[in-house]
């Protein structure tokens, strides 16, 4: 095999062989194939578009490229691995309220994390925001506190698929970002390569999100769920809402609170419904083949449905369970809890300011990228790789889409580190709203969702 | 400006101004834009192609990326620099019979050629099999020559539009070589930077070119014809017969028998009538703006028309000066001229054997490329950059499209180094030949004519 004629053959629209696609790859982490190949390639995948089998093809090759985890031998015997995957938005910060419920239903979660990039947040920059809390483990820690907690968020403590890392510095620097095959594939294969059985994608769709249309959402989603399926995996996603904010606040401390107050029952309407609507999936997709009622393998709440799953979820957050196991886990990661039973003192940036209506109406629209970028501007998010974050600071919204306010009435309130930043961001979130005099109705949280 | 930005404008089909195609031209031979951002470039132009314009930014950008060639001091002042081109074919000698006539003429040409690869082969190496000749002339030696003898015909002497050669390797590993524009900027490129005021070119089309449909072949010559006149030069395209060899004679010193045969005026009906068409042109074009009958400047017979231009190049024909100033061209790059009086001295394959017709009828198609490639294989040709080259070897055709042969007539004469290679080379031949029963037309030389 040649590389010039597999990028040739995938230049004039032609389907690469899974043979053809291995020996790409293989070739690119090897060094034997060029960068330049791959650049031209990915060019070609771009305008050409990729089928399920090769998309496949190339997530399980990229897969295969590094260390492959098997979280099977650190929980009880037959018991699945079940992961999620958000495709990241503004105010996300649903990893943190979703993995303590399902662990406290006696689904463990072994997960490894991002930091955030650009106008969205990073769930370990989240939970950083826990003076003492770290994301650092070894594989050994890793695995003891799976078995141990049930729970684990830590960083990339394997090298979890590392052609797709190359690949994706490489399409960065090209041009070749924005394609659903190469994007599907980069997913899949760090899930793949994670171990999970089963997976629970969290689509975000709308202008606060990488999909803006819900085409392109429903396109990624099928693709995704037809990758685990071909590879073997049970995958759900769901197609979900970021044409505004996720909850009310967008920060890392605010963002912890909020996840707090979720846990508890008490999270704002849409994303506590979300949280809620996650876990119950993971839960179903770890219940498995599992046919009794009651307590499974190791002490796991089976559902056989839906309704049960969900009626699951909710004792877990009302008995209390649910931030029990957050505690738990934020205390094994060296987090001072005392902080989780008083929230508020996460909290400290300086300056609190109130950004006022400046006309009565109905919330139509808040422009979600444009509020996420406000909050990186004020320290909270890095223009690049490395650069430090402010915890402090961020937004709590008071006003979502379908509220009626009258002038003079808060928008939303700003946590910054100072007064001239505060006030930059003031009147960029007041240009991010937009009212109606008609009434609007609140966006539905829920958009879709594609099985396998 | 960034690369990057650069590469996504072009993804999405906007055009691109002249100062950043300027930026990552620059850039790229610079260093500073990665080749694995050219090559992801160059994908896109495959794909989304390049407007007049846009291209013609390219060829100057490659064209100003070296020296540039600037030859008006070396010849007679107020004479016009004429160049040629070929896209290259099977049986291609076309410079080696035309530029000894306009130079006899008194129309200097100074140009420099390449070498042969794949299937077709290069002037340089037709030349080089005249014992003696060389290519290899400096820069002072080059413009001597010029002015004395007024015919120059030599390898790289100044390094014009490294940008060109350092794209060209990248596109060929990259599956990006059929891309139109920058084929067109390629070639333009390099006349651009040798300093011609006018070109020639003669694009070859059919089966044994690179282009191997009219349209293709009009549409590229439609794009370099544009390119020179909005970088403000003079140009006309040939696009001429290429779906069966040109002439009779394949192979390096069968090639330079059959120019001197045309020097005297009794070359093949084809091509002796495209050496006096190109050269017509050649001289049409360098009478430019005179207005006077007779003998220009520096005794440039001038033509007025193409009929005028046409009388003039059978004069130098016929009168012998065509011929004596080929000889004069040779001596002076040191070849033995004694060859060329007695043409029949070059050709010493030890090995020559008939093709015979297997079956009756006029000959409907003759696969250039695969007589090219025969004779490739005979070690006429370089399988890669570098490859010594047999230069005794090839192919006299007997037959070509319209003729009338009788089973077991000759089809062509093989001139081989061993008789192994000769019967291999004989049987891929004989299938190279299509008959039909049907009286078939010949195939006409010029097949259309594109001037700006």
């Amino acid at each position: 095999m040649n590389p010039v004629d597999i990028i040739i053959k995938k230049r004039d629209g032609n389907e690469l062989s899974q043979e053809e696609i291995q020996f790409f790859i293989n070739g690119f982490v090897a060094g034997s194939i060029a960068d330049y190949q791959v650049a031209a390639w990915a060019m070609a995948i771009y305008f050409r578009g990729m089928s399920d089998a090769e998309t496949t093809a190339l997530t399980l090759a990229m897969a295969a490229s590094g260390s492959q985890f098997d979280l099977h031998d650190s929980v009880a015997p037959g018991v699945l691995i079940v992961d999620k995957h958000s495709s990241g938005g503004v105010g996300d910060k649903t990893t943190l309220a979703v993995t303590p419920i399902v662990a406290a239903c006696g689904l463990p979660v072994g997960k490894m994390s991002g930091r955030g990039l650009s106008f969205t947040g990073g769930t370990i920059d989240k939970l950083e925001s826990i003076p003492g809390w770290s994301p650092d483990l070894s594989e050994k820690q890793f695995r003891k506190q799976l078995r141990e907690v049930g729970l684990v968020v830590a960083g990339q403590t394997v090298d979890l698929a590392p052609a797709d890392k190359t690949l994706y510095a490489l399409r960065d620097v090209t041009g070749t970002v924005p394609s659903l095959p190469l994007i599907a594939s980069s997913i899949m294969s760090k899930k793949l390569a994670a171990g999970a059985d089963a997976i629970v994608l969290d689509v975000k769709c709308g202008h606060g999100a990488f999909m803006e249309t819900l085409e392109d959402a429903r396109t990624l989603s099928r693709l995704m769920v037809a990758i685990g399926t071909l590879a073997g995996r049970k995958v759900v996603a769901l197609i979900t809402q970021m044409d505004q904010p996720l909850g009310r606040a967008i920060g890392h401390s605010l963002e912890v609170q909020e996840a707090i107050a979720t846990l508890h029952g008490n999270g704002p309407d849409d994303f506590q419904e979300l949280v809620e609507t996650v876990a119950a999936e993971m839960l179903l997709l770890g219940s498995g083949k599992e046919e009794q009622e009651g307590e499974g393998v190791s002490g796991l709440k089976i559902a056989q449905s839906h309704a049960d799953a969900r009626e699951i979820v909710l004792g877990a957050i009302h008995s209390g369970a649910a931030f029990a196991k957050f505690k738990e886990f934020v205390a094994a990661q060296g987090g001072d809890i005392g902080y989780l039973d008083q929230p508020q003192r996460l909290t400290a940036a300086p300056i609190q300011i109130t950004v006022p209506a400046l006309r009565s109406g109905y919330v139509s629209h808040i422009d979600a990228r444009e509020i996420g970028l406000a909050v990186v501007d004020m320290g909270g998010g890095r223009q690049k790789k490395g650069d430090p974050i402010d915890h402090r600071v961020g937004v709590i919204m008071r006003g979502k889409v379908g509220k009626a306010i009258r002038e003079g009435e808060p928008l939303c309130t700003i946590h910054a580190a100072n007064r001239e930043s505060a006030d930059i961001a003031s009147e960029r979130i007041q240009k991010a709203f937009q009212f109606s005099d008609e009434a609007v109705e609140a966006l539905p949280i829920l958009l879709d969702r594609i099985a396998g």
